[in-house]
């Protein structure tokens, strides 16, 4: 094998300004003692390092950094532009959002600033290359973070005059002429012509709902703002800071910009993992969530893994990971003891290079008081701090790994897609990151593995493609895989619009022509307090939530059942492609994908429950218990176990060789 | 018999600006083919009429309506002032409405103007004078809509500076002086005397409710500035439109302003009929909702023939006829199949003289392109266009009917004493229009045809006048009634506020003497989670949301049970008039009413039950299957079938003859 | 006994500038023979006083007061400031508040003003002195109220630029130089590092949760707003009307300002009772308000009565007693027949020196047209006054009694504390407000009187101090009760924050040494949907909401069961003072508390049941049924009965004295 063999990598989330400089060099051994190799440090320091227009003070970070690396840890350290000071903001209030309300929006938090403010554009430039002249060829900074979770707190939809602007200019260069917006935006429609692209302004506050490709477009223009502003400065740092790793720290379950499109600009994508607070705003049902309160959705974790992997091009680490309860959710659960190690175990599965908990001490002040650290507020150690040396002495006894290996399943994820969605929902209930989510549970239930890939990616090596919600699905992307021996499987609504947000002509569905012929006469948004089933083979299944009436040359494999449209056909394929007319509950979902997967030629193993999961990396399995009872790892009898046995307690972890 | 037989007509609204000019003949062909008779067009179409001030084109439109005409079809035409032009708003951003926020509502979808902007209605005037002129006298212009769909996103209640300025002098033509706007509003509770009527403003972001007659002079100036709106458009086409019907689409639900007033200045009623998106928001409980999805609410498209038959002095059309899903509900479920026939000959069975379906084809662009239409967006017939030809197949079959004769019963739907209920609810569950349906569900259980009035009906020849929210009886209604054979029953606070939004003297109930003396002592409003019962002969029923405790020299019919205030009336009556002082369950409803039918002389037949409605058009009875399992229709043996038979299957028409 | 002894004295809210001079006389004689004693006028006559800048008009407020006081009445006048007429608001629209969308909020109802407004507190203070001048010493004129219910409409938090220049000065005093207000604010977190005070916006309207110390000194601002505002009148007052005992209508439930701080500028506190609205809006479980709808929550009027028994140090009335249904709640049911006879004794029993109903005569116009009163709109007799007669009468047989004596238990009411959980609440449940009605439910089913306190009371006498939620305990206050012989029971949270809304070092739980040692080391927000549980003896009891991990060299009273971390302490105490780490439900409080009181040495009652309350006055036991059945008194067999029998039916009322 030659590929290069990794061990865990761990870090910690630090922040030197908010603590006694008699603090840092303990702090910076015990980090070190604890095993961890990376601090990040410096993403909301802006007023620290320049506490007035151009008068910067580096002495203290200077130092900070010298600690850290002194102990042996290595630095990323970041762009601090998510914090602007107040003297700008008092220099310039025009950086300032503006809400869909048309509020400003204040300064006192955070992200208080426009993306499409060119004077902020001009001060983040600025700061950016300060910093990255100062730091970006030291010695002990290793890597570089842009910016902070773009997205946090609805920041990526700014309704600022600076904003429409920009958004005029987009759809000037994007259109040329007016004429053709107005054809695209179906202006003829309510006798909304435009003469002139000064007439059109930003979608907030307006009588009934803009046209869709309105809607769509300011939304494309939104994620587009947020991808050149991150590779403004990923240019500033690849200047100044070169052969330095370059990631932006996302956030999961943000589709406001397109993660793949900002991914293209960095060098490693991190993410940030806060299962519990996830589990309480998630999609599981009631009694799920309250059997994994303190476990987390089995799936989130995995899902993010498996999506960031992809948009980091194959290197992702985690940059914040929960250590403890959180302040943010409605409720804030602590996580069972071992989860922390469990997350940090199967975070490597996935093929993260490192892991970096968020934080290093719970700060006593603040907005997040009740966020944890590794240590408590009096510096004692929290409970995550034994679980990590848990997880540094076991890292220790396992062999290493080498990257994770192509799956033969790759799941799509397109956010223009999604923004379509948002644009048009069609029914109240349609929450396509969760139908996403319930494909991808499905799918790791019977023991896949995953990649989650946008429609750029190579598909050399897919077995199958699942695309659980392709609205947009692009041309070259659909005639890859016509042309490949990839199969594909669909969801409902997947092909039926256009890039221009039109429904696909003839009918919807015919995005996915050549590799299926579809024709939907009919679709139907169906309220939560209303189900309906169909029936593939002797099983009948719930479908929730949509409906279509489908007309396909291809074989029907299941039908809908019931007093409406009987035995029209709710699954059809032929033998390069499927298409499902309908959003199934758990049971059926996996009875579809299952029969895909055989038909794919992609193994699967009997249903691993809903608590249990494997993946894989080199050839090591490790399986987690997210459930409350023990279970049973599903290893051969010959099997090697570098991580816990056979029988993996709550919360517990196994990993195993097979001989 | 010498009353004018007609058949059912049909029609389809059409927008040829939406569609390429070479399509317009076969579309026209198609129609005509397919039995339509009318075609609406135009009524969003300024900016395509007029593309810059003062600038027309119109040529296209010329040629539509020829080839629309030349194809045999009526063509009705719009003002359409419901969409104002983008050069409008950029010439006069002073036109467009405010919300209740204090926001400006933005350009970019339909109705963004304010009622009360004297520029608007300059505008307004100008834009239908226009096309009046050119099209009034047109041979193939058979009719005319007004505007479209009054109301719709919320846009009676504008509070911009043009409203605030309108509804001072609203109220200094309604006052005279100020002091009898002190009196009336009673500004002496609270300190809120005014010296003048510059002083006042409209009642959005207060601390706290300002006095519910302000309130209600808002609601009914903003009634009353749709009212002359209308006329104002009326009068112009009146004018160059000579004897031409003249019509409105108006928006069932919606009470923002009065329907029966704006009703006076047309021929015709039309509404727009979207039974299922009013099944999902509306009153049933959600075993029937679920039941009933995809068949809607058996009452609710009923009540509204008969509203707006009433609404347009005899003369009803339905304007927008849902044709399959449409897109703007929380949910969109698809009709039965069979459901467009059914709602068609319902229609008709109720008095329509016309049916048009929106829309002919489904737009694959702009706002609602998940609305359906008789065609796909590939031109193939959709399922409404197979009903439709079943519909028109029928039709050739059945004799040609009368216009609906008048009801025994009539029901008052009165808009300012909604105006009232809205201004002082008094309990948050208080939903007036869907206790009213309530009321008239359990008449046509009973197989009761009912006509639905406002106040200033005439009365000859009704049996009985149903009143369930009559809060502001007007004296002069409760004359005539008195002065009548009709009998009358009040639900609960009737007759309970004067003109001028005060409790009537002595105490409510007053209003409704010299019919039935009633003192009511107290009210309660009561939370869903409670029910009170009353005692009606042997039965118990319950009462919810409201009860009153009621002084009366009338016979007590009904009395509450339980710990409080037991024995006390819940329904009394004299030989005129009854009261009940609580809202019923359905089935105590039906009790109350079907005994007061009795006591009115109104013959009822046994419990039709949730599903099955019977109405009678001429010599001919039509019953309904809403439901979904098969019915029998309640026909005498030796009855003549002129549609279906007596075995009524789920989503069925019957119709017959006693002979 | 050397205290003063009294009876029962009764008043009535009465507004002769809502009614015609010739009614008053009536209305005057009718008061005094019903048996009333007190009359409040004036609080919103403002207008009717001063119709324009600088012209008063006394002569009709002098003949009002004077037949009031003719027919035997004394006089409670109020300054009118709650409502401000038009003309102050034409001529100064800046007293207008600013709500925390930064919109104006308008004239048109009441509370109109902002406390920060120099201009507004110049006009009040003119207007007091006007009013003070003219009344203070009239013979008819015993007492005086300022304002009217502080905090009504959600108005004690303006964010008017008035405001923010107050908070700006407010915090220049607090801090001294912006570096010590850096340090408190946290402001090294996210770089909101402020240079100057001019820079501190409201914190209103931001991207993010301002820091909790930004937050909590903006609630600690506006309370002294209300502070100072209600002292320049009080100051006034005393100047004019020497003598008068002066009072405030405090709302209960608003925790917007430190009522006991407003208090301490009082003679006497009066609060306006409305058991039935608190009931619908308030804490209790839907099968709880079900049966309690009609009699209201059995712990709500007694609490607030203890309460504002200590804000008014000793000396309490109830200045508004709902007679009847009110209008502003969601429901707003009747009470049963006898509930206002209740009312009005329990507020005797717990020390209230006179009950004040509101209103005289049910209103016909305006805002509160379904808020009754003692006389229905056409003055005849509403059910309360036919009670107020059964009260009348039965005073006359009751001895007098001395004021309450001080209760064994005083429970902690901190404001300061409610509004730094307001600021950081962790959980979307965690509703204060209602976890202290349910500790003090708790002590009163177990027959224990109770007084509600203030971290500044004196200690003497108290065996047991209850502090539910005292996050921010005061450093003399916890020393105080270490240095007396009062034990002390804290619940959850308590003592984890410092006057900087900083977490307590160490740990939180540290602000209660010297009274206990505590580490709080985890602290979980659980959903309404999760539970779990903990074992006290061998009782297991449900944990909600709340769950704390806590180290302590304490005794371990009981644990938590469970998978998580079973074992650890729920309960811990040593011979000082005792910790709970949780919030219990109904049973496990009454555990909890039952335990705890035989350990402080107060003799408890067994379990009285969810619907009987007792309370002593002098040598009088008063027992309050509650619910729907008859209750035993818990009386011993040699007894005497002043009101009442042993057997009491539901809203009934014994009173004995043990012989
Ligand atoms: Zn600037
Ligand atoms: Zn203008
Ligand atoms: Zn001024």
């Amino acid at each position: 094998m030659t590929a290069e063999m990794t061990r865990p990598e761990l870090g910690v989330c630090y922040y030197p300004e908010q603590w006694p400089e008699a603090q840092w060099a303990d702090d910076a051994r015990r980090m070190r003692e604890l095993g961890l190799d990376w601090v990040r440090v410096g993403e909301f320091a802006w007023s620290m390092i320049e506490p007035a227009p151009g008068r910067f003070e580096w002495d203290w970070l200077d130092r900070a950094i010298d600690v850290l690396g002194a102990a042996g840890l290595k630095v990323i350290m970041s762009t601090p532009t998510a914090a602007p000071p107040r003297w700008l903001v008092d220099k310039h209030p025009e950086i300032l959002p503006v809400g869909p309300d048309g509020n400003v929006r204040k300064f006192g938090s955070r992200r208080h600033y426009c993306f499409s403010s060119p004077v902020f554009r001009g001060e983040a430039a600025r700061i950016a290359e300060a910093v990255a002249e100062r730091y970006g060829t030291h010695e002990h900074v290793a890597a570089w973070q842009i910016d902070n979770e773009y997205g946090d707190h609805d920041t990526i939809h700014s309704y600022s005059p600076a904003a429409r602007d920009a958004f005029r200019d987009w759809l000037a260069r994007r259109y040329g002429d007016i004429g053709a917006l107005n054809t695209a935006w179906g202006t003829s429609f309510w006798s909304m012509r435009y003469d002139d692209f000064a007439q059109i302004e930003l979608p907030n506050q307006m009588v009934e709902e803009p046209t869709p490709t309105q809607l769509t477009d300011f939304l494309r223009f939104s994620s587009d703002q947020v991808q050149s502003f991150n590779r403004m400065q990923a240019e500033i740092l690849r200047k100044h800071a070169p052969g330095r790793a370059i990631t932006h720290n996302f956030m999961n379950q943000n589709e406001d910009f397109d993660h793949h499109a900002v991914g293209a600009d960095l060098d490693v994508a991190s993410w940030d993992a806060y299962p519990l607070g996830n589990l309480v705003h998630g999609r599981l049902p009631e009694a799920d969530k309250q059997r994994l309160l303190r476990h987390g959705d089995p799936d989130q974790p995995g899902f993010n893994h498996d999506l960031y992997r992809g948009v980091g091009n194959g290197r992702m680490w985690v940059m914040e990971q929960q250590p403890g309860p959180v302040n943010w959710a409605d409720a804030n659960p602590a996580p069972a003891d071992g989860m922390v190690r469990l997350w940090t175990w199967l975070a490597h599965a996935h093929g993260c290079e490192m892991v970096s908990y968020f934080r290093w001490r719970q700060a006593p002040f603040a907005q997040e008081q009740f966020h944890t650290g590794l240590l408590l507020p009096d510096s004692t150690p929290d409970r995550a701090f034994a679980e990590i040396e848990e997880v540094v002495a076991e890292a220790a006894a396992l062999p290493a790994l080498p990257p994770r290996a192509p799956s033969e399943v790759a799941l799509v994820l397109d956010y223009p897609s999604r923004w379509a969605l948002s644009a048009l929902p069609q029914g109240r209930n349609f929450r396509a990151g969760h139908h996403a989510l319930d494909w991808y549970s499905a799918l790791r239930r019977l023991g896949i593995d995953v990649d989650i890939v946008g429609q750029h990616t190579e598909l050399n090596g897919y077995r199958l493609v699942v695309a659980p919600d392709l609205v947009m699905a692009d041309a070259g992307f659909i005639k890859r895989i016509a042309a490949s021996d990839t199969k594909a499987i669909f969801g409902p609504r997947s092909g039926s619009r256009t890039e221009a947000m039109h429904v696909t002509a003839p009918l919807p569905g015919a995005g996915l022509a050549p590799l299926i012929e579809l024709r939907v006469t009919r679709v139907e948004s169906l309220p939560d307090w209303h189900s309906e089933s169909f029936l593939m083979g002797n099983a009948s299944h719930a479908a929730r939530r949509w409906r279509e009436t489908i007309e396909s040359d291809a074989e029907v494999l299941a039908t809908f059942e019931g007093a409406y449209r009987e035995g029209t056909p709710a699954l059809v394929g032929n033998d390069r492609a499927r298409y499902l007319a309908t959003l199934p509950g758990d049971e059926g979902l996996r009875h579809v994908l299952e029969d895909t997967l055989r038909w794919a030629g992609v193994d699967t193993l009997p249903d691993l429950g809903p608590d249990l999961r494997l993946t894989r990396r080199g050839n090591v399995t490790f399986a987690f218990n997210f459930g409350c009872e023990p279970a049973a790892a599903p290893a051969p009898p010959e099997a090697t176990f570098h991580l816990g046995a056979a029988r993996i307690p709550p919360a517990g972890v196994a990993a195993w060789s097979e001989t």
